[in-house]
């Protein structure tokens, strides 16, 4: 596939994605919503749906959508070296841009709310209990179980390149449930980004594009924690891979 | 297929899914019911499961079941624009009764609540901050990712004309699993009508069918705006589709 | 398949299906349970996932569980009418043997419950609102949504017998989905017996077999309607069927 | 495949699976997450697609990820008896390693919880009322079910040793489906260990290997309930197996 293509289908399904991972949220945090409050079961689904749907429209790329999976897939020999930059970049912009549709869907929202400078919880990832060591390595598990589930599972693990499930409208689902469970039973301290594109797109969105009032800086000094800790956990699940794809 | 035979399907389709999408919420309103307040999550399952059960029934048909996804395939040449017709019209009856459908299921409830007044909310959307402009935003970016997802995903993508599941029983999940996360990420500012005929249909039942005692008017000011913008959107997603579709 | 073993494999599947969906009823009821008052949501999932279960172990039969199911099967031309009762006997005792395993697992909060006359409900429906006629038009309708969905959906419709989905592990989660959207969507008035063995095998473990303390009688003025109205319902969706699959 | 193999895969599986299963609970009793006070649909849904994840991992020595499904299966004639411990060790040895991992992701609730003797419960198992007979009835009838629906579902059934699904993505979708079916409907009692080393390995990691301040001991007396019961309902769910295979 062209570079072209890539850049395209990576950043169509990475907008996708962030949109509807951004907007289940936007839904619960700010009033005048029908999610409001509606709780983190609500929100761990709209996260892994949103990952079905964006991945869904991605198929034709694989549907990396995360440069934790890119960089999984590439050390792991499925990716050529010479595409990581044309996915990472398609998924920089597709975060950035999904980012900003999210911002249009709830525009009234985020102007009639009251505290306009808790919105970046809305676009990014925050730990509860704030401390380096300990939150990369949350965010280095979860990615662990996303990308080691990518490369081991046996639709994945079964082609040669690029996962491929050519025709079927359900394929990744089973990606979706992954994500879920993630949220559900990892994302408690530290919101569980597992994608440096999902959390730093939106960042950048945030604090230099959307114009909402009053809104806070960008918090920078986590910010490349749910960066660096991904790809860690991405590069650590491929190692895994190549150390036992050849016990079966 | 013949006019009559889309026309049936797509009445019955629709039906089915009026009758679920509008019986959860009814559950939840009204008093003296098992899910009486059940919540936002039980609401957009109950929508997303409702679009998997009138989809597998009007599978022969293409189960579109949404004027917005007929314009979508459309535009993007999938089905004849001769066909456009009978696909609206059996959608808009069997929308109308789905919700006759409802009422009959809830009518010992709908009898006995306080305030009928309010029960226009379980037929159609309304909006939670009411402006013209970004209500239509807010329904164009809904139902852009519906057709998107159903004009870009894998099953539907390699279909040259109608989509086509054959022979599984799930097919229609995927279509489900999206529904379920646009209401969940997306159905916030104006409760995700994304369908012309869902929103339509049931105001006509409301204002003109149904016995209600009490009831309030159609809220007519509102009802072109979930009209417009589901045509809106999926004539967008139509146009990245041909956009696109030769990348691959 | 012999009447012996068209008994045995709904018997099975039966029972699993009522251990699992009166189990999740008495979780929610019974105090002294992880999952006391867990709400309506969790319990429409218990009874949907039942019947994913029991649907599965009961293949080899077309794991009809329901003798609506097989009613509508019958008149629909898909299952011999010789062999009905072999099925709706199966699903009655299992119905029953389903019963008495879930009181076995909730011994212990069946011995603690202050109040053991409010125990029917865990086994057998009621109406949140007497009232014959449209308790029955509720029933109905559900019923009729369910058996529809199994007679035109895609997998169903185009085996000429007794459904057959091979070697899927997936096959019957369809059915559980539509199982699960009918229990939020139409389960409000009724609480969604749409099943007579569902609901007449426990009440007859209620009212004669179970060693419960002070428990009250099987409130027998109720109990017909969720047996007539799940087989009206049954028998329409044949109708339907047969007025319609001609059409494609 | 090799003891070794067998060894690792179960390993890497039950890892997965315990790490993602205890991280729920966590998320759920430790303050200051994301997921605190979440609810019981929230936890069922974490143990059910924990089992997915780690079952995909380990898909190639057949997933068995617990000792009372390895049982079944051996009994029923479907995997070696030879094979039978390393299955067990490495589903030990994993549930223990995912326990530590569990630790690290929430190291620093683990340190802020201010009843640190309470978190015994995010481990393992502890019946709501105790009674030795009747939670072993408890966890036999539900492991029982789990083993039962392996052993008798298309996908199990049609294959002649270890369960194969081959190149699906949501081959495992089914067993979590009736993994979460079983926590919602049997797991109110006893909070459904149903897996001897899902029990025992955190226990073992709780008790001598975490290091959590002021934690209690390992409850040891109620230790062996959670071990026998499924080893019991395995073997029950095999005999039953046995009885009916030949009546299709």
């Amino acid at each position: 596939m062209s570079a072209g293509a890539i850049f395209i289908w990576e950043l169509l399904g990475t907008a996708v994605l962030i949109l509807l991972g951004n907007g289940v949220v936007a839904n619960h945090v700010l009033r005048k919503n029908n999610g409001h409050g509606a709780g983190t079961l609500f929100i761990t689904f709209g996260w892994a749906f949103g990952v079905f749907a964006g991945a869904s429209i991605a198929a034709p790329s694989g549907a990396h959508l995360n440069p934790a999976v890119t960089l999984g897939l590439a050390i792991s020999g499925k990716t050529p070296w010479s595409d990581v930059p044309y996915y990472i970049l398609g998924q920089l912009v597709g975060a950035i841009l999904g980012a900003v549709l999210c911002w249009a869907v709830y525009k009234l929202q985020f102007d009639d709310h009251p505290e306009p400078a808790e919105t970046l919880g809305i676009f990014s990832t925050a730990p509860q209990i704030p401390n380096k060591a300990w939150n990369l390595v949350t965010e280095i598990i979860g990615t662990f179980v996303l990308v080691a589930w990518i490369l081991l599972s046996p639709a994945y693990a079964a082609s040669g390149g690029t996962p491929n499930f050519g025709n079927s409208a359900l394929g990744y689902a089973g990606v979706s449930f992954v994500v879920l469970v993630i949220g559900i039973s990892l994302g408690g301290p530290t919101g569980y980004a597992i994608n440096p594109a999902r959390d730093l797109g939106p960042r950048i969105a945030y604090a230099f594009i959307l114009p909402i009032k009053n809104k806070r800086d960008g918090n920078w000094g986590y910010s490349w924690i749910p960066v660096l800790g991904p790809l860690v956990g991405g590069a650590l699940a491929a190692l895994l891979y190549l150390a036992v794809h050849n016990l079966t």
